[in-house]
């Protein structure tokens, strides 16, 4: 079923321990579509870029089948631009630059065709802008899976907050967890943020893994174990893309199927560091995320 | 079948932000004896200790059938003291205190009755007293694991590896694993590590879980999610003791039983870590951990 991703598209310029880029094709809403475009051909792309985006990286896009009627193209205008350095501790990492240029506008109008769409993934966004994609759709969505930043937390928390319990399913990492609720617990903090409004949380802790939480169910999926991390941007996007793909595959939301799509988002993921900016995502296929899938549920088996 | 154990027993001064302690029951044998003792009872302790050790501490060994005729009592010397305070996050620890006393003199000789051990658990010792602990046994154990600390590895860097040549297991933390490897990738880690003598590596991860590696398989378990960690210490050689407890209990070195072994020492670390010191070590029994198990099973369980 119809997968509706609002997300920045982007271009990035990044270093790492292990090189540097030049200005490269970079964005949440590029990396959650391409990795969705892994588990799924129906899904439709709001953002909004500059003049200055090349129609290659746009191809990219409907090269995928990704529907791309919703990105807008401000023609003299310039696209979103980050710049970021990784610290020999790749956790870490300094924002260079940050010219939001067309997104400061970015003002989400959903074409004819996207406002049936059974799933939504709201990228980290203005909260405020999350909420007008929510109130233009006639339908509720099956599934509302948001994500966000502690950026948001410091400067719109009412608006968050609205938006928060507007979704079904939070993803965020863990110190965004701890500073949305003020728990250092993540139990205590699932438990609070559920409150909020969602009837999931799931808390991404990179190399650490992933949790998903239900008001009374929990399960705990380690994160692959890799031989080579060459750049972290995107992955965050990269599991949430995989995990929305596979659901709306799958088109159900029981704690079961939701349990399969964290592996398949966990999975994308670990192509996404593997090499710079969308590389890899760009290179593997579906055969890729089944074999690598087999080789990390071979590492969480375990029978009593 | 007999378990044998050497590890500092110790007085333990902790503060954190949860609280703060007199001098009490502390050491990695002390830690390991304890949890082991939840899986066997046919557990051997080898250490020292000074004039002041309480003989009540001694009983709460006894009590749970842990053979001390190895503990050396120093009567004119003091126990070996720990005085340390966590920070906020209690992954971050200060050191205030550390006087050895008659550890700085401990010269282990087996009684007799230990000669025959057939597992052995080497806490985080000098390397040259845990090399004249195996040297004293007349037949290799079925299994040797050992812990150790980055302190060796800056001090006593050629003992350490002659050491870790003659065990089957290292199980160490992520820092140590990446200090001893100079690898930042586990994976590479455990393939350089495993070079050095060991079949089987433990890169115990804390809160976020705990790896085993062989040459051609490895699992890795989260850890348990809890709603209070009040006190971290002891949380390693908890794990320590509840793997080796179980796997002599279990009397069987494949890596099935090893995964087992891995899930009941994290059960047993999820305890510890639940209260100061050894106090909740101390308050359980087989039923608590195998009703936590149940939790930890519940949250890891995935059926494709």
């Amino acid at each position: 079923m119809s997968l509706l991703v609002v997300g920045s598209v982007a271009f990035d310029k990044i270093e790492t321990p292990f090189g540097k880029t030049d200005k490269i094709l970079g964005g949440a809403g590029t990396y959650v579509g391409l990795a969705a475009s892994l588990f799924t051909d129906d899904i439709k792309l709001v953002s909004v870029v500059g003049g200055d985006f090349p129609a290659s990286y746009l191809k990219l896009f409907t090269d995928r089948h990704i529907d791309i009627e919703g990105i807008k193209v401000v023609p003299d205008g310039k696209t979103f631009f980050w710049e970021g350095r990784y610290h020999t501790n790749m956790n870490v990492r300094d924002t260079l630059t940050t010219d939001l240029n067309v997104l400061a506008g970015f003002d989400p109008v959903l074409p004819d065709s996207y406002l049936n769409s059974r799933y939504l993934m709201l990228g980290n966004l203005t909260p405020s802008i999350q909420r007008k994609v929510i109130g233009q759709l006639p339908h509720r969505p099956a599934l509302i899976c948001m994500d966000t930043m502690n950026f948001w937390m410091d400067t719109a928390m009412d608006d968050l907050l609205d938006v928060i319990g507007m979704v079904d399913i939070l993803a965020i990492n863990d110190e965004e967890a701890r500073q949305l609720s003020g728990e250092y617990s993540l139990v205590k903090a699932a438990a609070k943020i559920m409150k909020m409004g969602p009837r999931f949380l799931i808390v991404k802790k990179g190399e650490h893994g992933a949790i998903l939480f239900s008001e009374n169910e929990v399960f705990y999926a380690p994160a692959l174990l890799l031989e080579n991390v060459v750049d972290p941007t995107g992955a965050g996007d990269t599991f949430a893309g995989g995990f929305m793909g596979y659901v709306s595959k799958a088109d159900d939301t029981s704690f079961e199927t939701l349990k399969r799509a964290l592996v398949y988002g966990t999975v994308a993921a670990s192509f996404t560091v593997g090499n710079f900016g969308t590389q890899s995502l760009l290179e593997i296929n579906s055969q890729d995320i089944e074999a690598r899938r087999e080789v990390f549920m071979k590492m969480i088996r375990f029978s009593d």
